[in-house]
């Protein structure tokens, strides 16, 4: 099997060593059972930090994004070196790294790639690149929900819905510019290459590991 | 000044040489008058032919992508030979490399950059790295119409629109999926960073030269 | 055994994707059974359009060689990927990034290095590199013939012929400058690591086939 | 004049825009006089973090320390592109890289180099490479005391010493194996090249621009 | 098992061929019983040829490092090229790629890193990144004695002692300044992570090879 | 004016130091004039040493061009750091790396770049993309002779010679496989460009700067 596994980056505080510990053990389990496993580590509270304080120092929005990709990078590095010699190094900077990274029969980590897409986009691409036949996308809560879940207190985890419903919600839900879930070149990808795709939580290992199993009593699953 | 121009791919071809020549010539005279300049080449035939062959070869989408930038690179290379020593060599391949071309006081040439976008996309992050005056994008026609000219003889080019509406058209008239003005990572960073757009033909490479000097009279200008 | 095989850039277009296939099975069949293989690309019609385009553009020689350069690798690109995950990528674009594909345990694939030099060079320098066992050098003909066949309708294949004689049949047959089957640098380094060397058609790939298990049947053979 | 700037990563906070900004202005001020500038970022606070989750995770020593090279790798960027145009980009990543940034004309920024020695180090190398006429060294306070201020109220700053009497004091004062002002390669490499040196306040952004014009009422000054 | 063995470079000239040789056979033998090997190579007296000749030129001491660094790579490229396809290649030239170079299950060649430091330093900073079971440091000599024997007739050779007194050893019997054996980065490091460490003589071969199986009988062995 | 200058590597030894200084501030001060030039270091006795040993070693003669080529470069980073700030770093290892350095505006210094060819042939190259108004080869004598002056005393010095003479001269008076001069690959760019050539002595830098200043008195000059 083949599965690319996005992490949120506010998985990657010192308070988290425990969680990525655990996520790192779920990764190495399905390497050595003979799995090609890439892993895209978001920005998270230092992308935050940087972007933050790169605004207020009247940066370019490309510029800012520069800052949140070299922040998801630490945390792309730290996942790496956690994995021992299991880990292609260094985290592939440019598309040319990352090929040769998907070649080296190791987990290949790493963060962002370009100003003006997300982490999300860079899953979605390395997915695509890997004929992944699955893409877990690991965030802050258990999946997607009809309603954005920070607001609305009733709002409902959704099991399964379609890549175009998804889509839907995205946009309606959350409102326009929201692309916390994915944005909109990770949306046109995973659209154009019907990539299995499914939402759990980063910060409950274990529904990662029944993710990779194929285990849908966890997240949401969107099919094309 | 600050420019960034996208040319169309369809323009490098053998019989089009005088037409090179003459987008040669504007490009280093706007340099030589003290203007940052880059230039985005597209794939054109070449990308066709190699994306058609690997699509027969059943590549995925990423890697028919790929094909398509090294394509574009060579459009870019030739039109980096061109300008002769004015121009950044080689060919910047990632953001990396595009970052330090950008500080070389060189005129930047270069295709694409990452699968999954056009090189439309890397005109517009190009144009905000830069903080460009004005992206100017050289296609196969006038500008932009209010249908599709190659179906409606009626159609009618627009002198002035709003990105907002430029996004109308392309998603309307020109049906869903159709990205060949601009395709969505495009859209969205041109409208976060309002950047000044007007759409010519570079096949009369005088509507690039006016352009470059804010002439109006040809193209479509797009405002944020 | 250690292969190295030539591929004439004229076969790398879209009507020729059946045969693309198959070459592509042959060196899979040749690498899984134990073999190193590495592929050098030419440049075939987009470096001819390159070129030419180039030409009127008064570019120098070696800018032309670089053009060329260029086109030979998006075939190798192409071929890569072709091949899956058995080629390493990105495509080397120097002798370090060569050395470096050549200890990956995968299926090298290239295209030219350096203005000055045809892509036979390459295959040659790559190898001595590799102490190849053989290098087949797949072009558009049969193999080496007494006369330019396609000028004399008598012209006759030779089956067999030493390196010195190949040497005296390019110039005094072909006409000086004519170095279609082998450059200068070509043959001084064939001739002195005493690389056996074959000349197959690779628009019959089964003679490529045949070639890499020493049938002497199809092909011209040279010996040192 | 040539100089290198060493700046605690410390002052990298979303809160300290200001100071940045300030110390920007100081840089881009001199470096528009005509002089030389290379300014060395300190990891700060994100190196203590992923410092201390690498640790937790059981990395080695030199794992840890290349997560605090990217640390200040991040510090560096950001400063680079609050510089504009004027500084190098990429942010060196090698000493092949860092000879290039430094013949290029620019304000160059980086963070540390390599595991096993701290930014002062790196400062140290840098200022030798490029015959700097003084390497300040903005902390966290004033200069050097003659005790550790943060646990000696009395402690005295040192207008100025020698390196030998600084070498003493960094070992006797602040007990071994606390190299925060300099590292032992650091010494080593000032002493050996005899780079005039000076500790002020990145807090107090004055000093550093008092320093840059050799007023020596601000800071501890180190002579050899 | 995992070891680093430093070479010095004194060894690499045409009449040690054979014992190249020799230690060639001794790494590829460790190699292939599965352990992890990297060798570190010294300059030599190419690098003191350069080293002279770059100071009568009045280069920086970080230039003359340089050109050390150069000539310790040829050296590294010998070796590597002599371990037929079982080295990395090319030989590391930063971190980034001994990174990358660590992680591809071949023998690890290189030369110096960067100014300031000796060979040694980036023998221990590699043991530390593999966190080796065994620093094999192949001198000149047997060992560490008790005097500079190159002084003193009745230098006794010590046949182990811990780190602190080695530090005294070099710091106290061979005069400040002289650190042929280790200088202070390397102590430092070793140090810090307590790498068992052994001086053997590199113009012995079968001294590395006993060390490399822990036989006490040769070298001096250093323990933290 | 536009000059490659090709010096051979025997000049690059110690004793030789005040020569390396004289040739040094006569490239600076032709740079200063507002030239562009670029110098081509050969092997010398380091090649030698390190292809005898690699010899003996058992190395392919790819791996033994590929040692020469590491000591050329050595040669390179000597001359390149000797011209300080004016040179281009670091010394360029490929053609991309290259084209970067000739874009550059400083002086370009650099070695062998491939097996199978000599540094006469990378001088060639470089002249060729340059446009070069003239190469000067300063050798280890004072010019082109009717014979080999180190077998005979009557050998006679050429004043000028064409190309065509030259080759004659290089195959008949030298014998075939003696390059010393000029390799084939170097023959070949240099008629095929018209490349306007000149020998001279590098041990007698005078020689030099009167051929880059065209006058005629000295060395041997080749016309096409």
């Amino acid at each position: 099997m083949k599965y690319v596994i996005k992490l949120t980056g506010k998985l990657f505080k010192r308070d988290n060593a425990g969680l990525i510990k655990e996520v790192t053990n779920i990764v190495l389990n399905k390497f050595r059972e003979g799995s090609s496993i890439a892993v895209i580590t978001g920005g998270g509270s230092v992308a935050r930090e940087y972007v933050g304080l790169g605004n207020e120092l009247k940066l370019t929005q490309s510029s800012l994004d520069t800052l949140g990709i070299e922040a998801s990078r630490i945390n792309a590095l730290l996942l790496a070196l956690a994995l021992g010699n299991n880990a292609y190094l260094p985290v592939p900077r440019s598309i040319d790294e990352l090929l040769n990274a998907l070649g080296s029969g190791k987990i290949v980590v790493l963060g962002g790639l370009q100003p003006g897409q997300s982490t999300n986009a860079v899953a979605a691409i390395v997915a695509e690149l890997m004929k992944a036949d699955l893409l877990v996308n690991a965030t802050v809560v258990d999946g997607v929900y009809d309603k954005d879940p920070r607001i609305h207190k009733d709002a409902r985890l959704l099991k399964e819905l379609s890549i175009n419903e998804l889509e839907k919600v995205i946009t309606q839900s959350y409102g326009p510019g929201h692309y916390e879930l994915l944005d909109p070149l990770a949306l046109l990808i995973i659209k154009r290459s019907r990539i299995p795709l499914v939402f759990v939580n980063a910060f409950k290992p274990e529904t990662i590991n029944k993710a990779l199993n194929f285990d849908k009593s966890v997240g949401t699953w969107v099919h094309s």
